[in-house]
Order: C-alpha cells, then structure tokens, then sequence
C-alpha cells in the first residue's frame, strides 16, 4: 500500500501528465501545503483558461476536505484569475472534478461522495472540453 | 558566499514574495530544471495578466543563457497563454526583467549585461505596471 503522501504525490503527477498529452500547459507547486501564501497543487492554462487544482486521492466512496483547502483555492483561483476545481482521483471510478461550490458543507469543511462527483462534477474529458465549463469562467 | 542553486533558490523565494506583497499570486513550479515537461521557475497572475518568469541570481555584470533555457520559457508560456520573461537579479542594481527577444543572440545560447537590461528591460514596478508591457501581451 502506498503511503498517504506518495499517493497524493503520485495522482499530482498522473494529471500533470495528462493534462499535457491534451495539450494543455501544467506546473505542480512547489511547497503546496506548507507555504505562507495560499497554493494550488497544480495550475494548468492554455490560451482560453487557466485552472487552479487541488488534487486528491481517495480509495473510499467519499472524500472530506477542511474548510482551510476550499478557502486557499478559491482565494488563490480568484487572484490569479483562474478556475478552481478540486480534481479527486477515486480508486473505483477514477477522475472526477468538482467546483468548490458544489460540494457539501459539513460541520468542520466540506465532501463530495461519488454520486455527487457524478452528479454535479466533471469527468476529464469534460473538464478540458471549453463548452462544459461555462459556468465556471470567471 | 552562498551555493549556486541555494542563491536561485532564494531569488526565487523573494520574487514570489514581492509578487504577492503587490496584489498578484504567485507559484514556485516544482521540479523545474528536472521535468519532461518545459517548465518557468515561478508563474504569476492577476485578472489581466499571467507571467511566467525564469529566475537567475547573477554576482556579475552579465548573465548567459543556454538556447534550451530560453526556448522551453518561450514555449511554455505559449502554450500556458502567459507572457514569457527572464528575470535576473543582479547583486550591483537588483532585479530587471527583459523578453526572451530582447535578449543578445550568442553562439551557444543568448546573453544580457546590466546595460542591456537596463535600456531594453523592465524593473519591478514596471513589469508589474499594466500599461509598460502591452508590446509583450498576448
């Protein structure tokens, strides 16, 4: 089993890499996490958007998030000027992305279970799609 | 006297810095200089604008740059949808920032010495000035 870190680490560097092959440019911060300014772990652009990524790995059905990860995305996303979109990669179904407004609230953050991935995230292919996002440009 | 990377490391970190203290967020890339990928050492925004910076702390008076490091710049930030720059901090006069075009073409590579950078380059304020850059937007 791979430790919590190196997973993390490792789905990172998975997008990373997909998000280049789909012809979008990518970098993974560096210090994400332990830095005294609010950080992504990836940022990702081409000529149209830019998106803000907190990545995470989840081999449960749900991923539960503290209210300090939402935060530092949105305010990170809304300075830059870019999307912010929490990218989870679930061990049964894969990548699923999700707006920072569309997960649930709970008492100490927020979540997001795999239906609600499926019913108010997008797939990768729908993330990189320009039509899909509407919403989402700022 | 501090170790090469170590002075690129901590330019990087001051840059960052004083990119956040005046209003834009900013991200170290992780892994620059080590990656599959071309990559800037740091990539900053605001709502109007994106930079990709490559970093160099320089003791003398002009800096030299392999082909490779200029054109993986110029090619990610084309692809990012960013302005491409090359920032040098030289210990005599501070932090000056000139386009990769802007540069001396040499054999190996290109170049800039303090004169150059001071007559085709932007100091700090005038590179994060909106109006002093338009030649190099998008």
């Amino acid at each position: 089993m791979m430790r919590r870190k190196a997973k993390g680490t490792a789905a990172e560097r998975e997008l990373l890499n997909m998000l280049w092959v789909n012809g979008w440019a990518c970098v993974r911060a560096a210090g994400s996490g332990s830095q005294p300014h609010p950080c992504p772990d990836l940022l990702a652009g081409n000529r149209l958007r830019k998106l803000a990524i907190e990545c995470k790995a989840e081999r449960g059905l749900a991923k539960y998030l503290a209210d300090e990860d939402i935060n530092q995305i949105v305010e990170f996303a809304s300075l830059f000027g870019a999307e912010p979109w929490i990218g989870i990669r679930f061990d049964k179904i894969g990548w699923y992305f999700i707006a920072p407004h569309d997960m649930n609230k709970t008492d100490k953050g927020y979540s997001a279970d795999i239906h609600i991935v499926k019913r108010r995230g997008l797939s990768f292919v729908e993330l990189i799609e320009e039509k899909k996002v509407l919403h989402q440009r700022l």
